[in-house]
């Protein structure tokens, strides 16, 4: 199976534009197929408070409200988005931006109310995926760059977590390639010890996993994201990888940097 | 060769709910390839002025500024196409939002500055466009909806008028398709009598038109149009069909309403 690298950049990224520009300078080279998920970053909250739009929380959760959906569709879909297109096209990378409504490609559903009424937020299953759409796209020499926006089907765009939405992407398309799921966060991988940025494990299999856990040397903010790769590694993906977007698309077509899940 | 139909929707049309929901029925119906080519409507100005970003002109242009390119890459590109996008998509219609930036498909060059620096606007050339990537969408069941933006190449997005842009990518994909260019507006076609809603004409060829232009019948307003759809007939466009969006729509494969050029 032909190789592909799904690429979630951070917000951390985004809001630097030196970061960006170098990050997208490596993306750009990598000699394979690759997807770009993008997140949000703080331009949203910016432009919403220009706005008058005041972000929306019930106990602690971000709610997406009428006036929040129409804001992210501008700033995700929109601004973010064709933003990072016209850089990559700069770069000579065939880049193409989709939310999930663009062709259908992420269908999703509107998150069911319980305690909390989220709004309009999406959830996904990688099985609801139409990977005939991508393929079309990866395989005529197309770089998708995915807005953090899907759809209900009923016309009603949806907010979905980037993370989520790489995952989701990367599970789908394993069938069809060998798919490495990179995660770009602002460390340099999952620490050792959390107080030195130098103690990266370089590779975490199931095993190293047990260990980690059964010393508690893990911080509770990574948990959820490794929890993620193992879900994505027992759900098809070859390979994932966490760690600093500059540090791990330098020669990403083997590991060097980061922390490694297999 | 097989039927197009590039289809211009103005602003008043995506300023009213109701007339747009029935445009979008009735261009979802159309069993034929179509492209939709959207303008900006009242929506880019309104959030232009919650965020304090105030139209700049200079000797009555207006200029697009950096402030003007941003708001318009997330109104045009984000809000409105992507609601454009999943609204069609509920109604079955495998629509895809682009702009010019998006896998290349529409480059052009920044305005050069003679006596106005018009800033960030982009003037395109049919021959420059990417018909292998408009093709490639056309004929695999996908319905471009297309933004009124382009790109520089060099990483700029660029603001580009509605009208040009079907008018570019009409004289572009008549070389493979039997291309019908749709200019929807807000009246019912050319008018004999400017005062009279009904006196529509139906048929304008280069005959009628040379004796419109002697009769001085034409109102200044709809002349540039004229230009407009006999420049893309003398290009290679099949038919130009101008008026009302919902009159145009219904049965567009036979004509009925509105002033067809040919």
């Amino acid at each position: 199976m032909e190789k592909l690298f799904v690429i979630k950049a951070g917000g951390n990224i985004l809001d630097d534009a030196a970061m960006l520009q170098s990050f997208l300078e490596k993306f750009a080279a990598i000699d394979a197929k690759k997807i770009l998920v993008h997140g949000g970053g703080k331009i949203a909250t910016t432009i919403g408070t220009q706005m008058g739009i005041k972000p929306n929380y019930i106990n602690g959760r971000r709610i997406t409200d009428a006036a929040t959906i129409d804001l992210v569709t501008m700033v995700y879909g929109g601004l973010i988005n064709k933003q990072l297109v016209a850089k990559l096209q700069q770069l000579h990378c065939n880049a193409i931006g989709l939310t999930g409504a663009d062709a259908n490609c992420i269908p999703a559903v509107k998150r069911p109310v319980k305690e909390i009424d989220y709004g309009f937020v999406g959830d996904i299953s990688s099985d609801a995926l139409k990977i005939n759409n991508w393929q079309l796209l990866l395989d005529n020499g197309m770089v998708p760059v995915v807005a953090p926006l899907t759809h209900d089907g009923n016309g009603q765009i949806l907010n979905t977590n980037a993370d989520t939405i790489a995952s989701a992407l990367a599970v789908a398309l394993s069938k069809m390639y060998d798919t490495r799921l990179i995660y770009c966060f602002e460390k340099k991988g999952v620490l050792e010890n959390v107080d030195d940025e130098n103690s990266v494990i370089h590779l975490i299999d199931k095993n190293k996993y047990k260990q980690l856990l059964h010393d508690n040397k893990l911080a509770d903010g990574i948990l959820p994201k490794i929890e993620n790769a193992f879900n994505a590694i027992d759900n098809g993906v070859h390979e994932v990888l966490i760690g600093d977007g500059n540090d791990l698309l330098q020669n990403c077509t083997q590991q060097v940097k980061g922390t490694l899940f297999k």
